[in-house]
């Protein structure tokens, strides 16, 4: 096969997965993270379930691909977050609930031995932590007015976000998801009277 | 039947159904939440499979029930919860990953649609926001010396223990659950200087 034949086929095959993950994301909106099923997706782009999954061999495989590629369109270049962009994530996120319970329901079966989800998130915490680190040191410099470094906010930076969503995501009347996360950002920016 | 022999048969059941959750926590200590199969638990306390299901007919209804005996050994009257006891709570769960991965996994799978944790979490945070809120009105009195409510600051309380959890869980090494737990709770504690 010339070789310009297999570079065209290759990208091909990314096409066709790229648009499998928009069609997942689509179905994940509307039907939630367990109605979302490899028949659903399947049909949506017009592909056997045998075909589909020649592209995406189980569920959790495609499921990873579309938090990847939310990661994606949700990047920021690392040196230009700004704590106040995290403040619009968390609303952004507030209307888009299926995308969050996904995220938040394959976060949760990553933790059990061997589940192949596990690498994704605990590679992702350690660039989400590094990434949210250099906006609370482009914030405040080396130390925060509460006399936390920058490494040491980072992991409550983030356990908030992933924890409030699970509270909202149960209970959406009783958890102001994103006015919770902007008290937080608040105490975070406020001087140690001490 | 005769009433005394109905009870004493109630009882027994009771006394049964309890020493599976004993049964079902060790087997998790050990082997992880995915490795606590059905079959081990029920070979822990010599059952069949079959007959554990009389007792427990899913794996998640079983898991459900650790979890609560979980928090009735945890309680604290609610009038008593310091916030210092939540820091040693804190350092306590390091101890025990199996349960933490237990409660982890299964907040997670909660928040699929109809899922049968669902009802459980639900209902477990709305308790579990209110007695922070009691420890932290305690502590504080009506304003948090950031500002905060005590019903403000309860749902972040709650988020950074779950959240972190997850990060901990993942990735031991890189995460001083207790460490950083203490961090928010001075936080928490830090007096507005606006």
């Amino acid at each position: 096969m010339p070789y310009g034949d297999a570079m065209s086929s290759r990208a091909r095959t990314e096409e066709r997965r790229a648009e499998i993950v928009r069609a997942a994301l689509e179905v994940i909106a509307e039907r939630g993270y367990r109605g979302a099923s490899m028949a659903a997706i399947a049909e949506r782009v017009g592909l056997t379930q045998q075909g589909l999954l020649h592209y995406f061999p189980t569920k959790d495989a495609l499921l990873v691909a579309v938090l990847k590629e939310r990661d994606q369109w949700d990047a920021v270049p690392d040196s230009q977050w700004r704590l106040d962009l995290l403040g619009s994530l968390v609303e952004y996120n507030a209307m888009r609930p299926g995308i969050v319970q996904t995220f938040s329901a394959l976060l949760g079966e990553s933790v059990t031995e061997g589940h192949p989800t596990r690498e994704f998130f605990t590679e992702r915490y350690v660039r989400v932590r590094a990434t949210m680190a250099e906006a609370l040191r482009a914030a405040y410099g080396e130390r925060l007015p509460s006399g936390l470094s920058p490494e040491r906010a980072a992991p409550l930076l983030v356990a908030v976000m992933d924890g409030l969503q699970y509270q909202w995501l149960l209970d959406p009347e009783s958890v102001d998801m994103p006015g919770a996360f902007r008290d937080f950002l608040a105490l975070l920016g406020e001087a140690d009277a001490s």
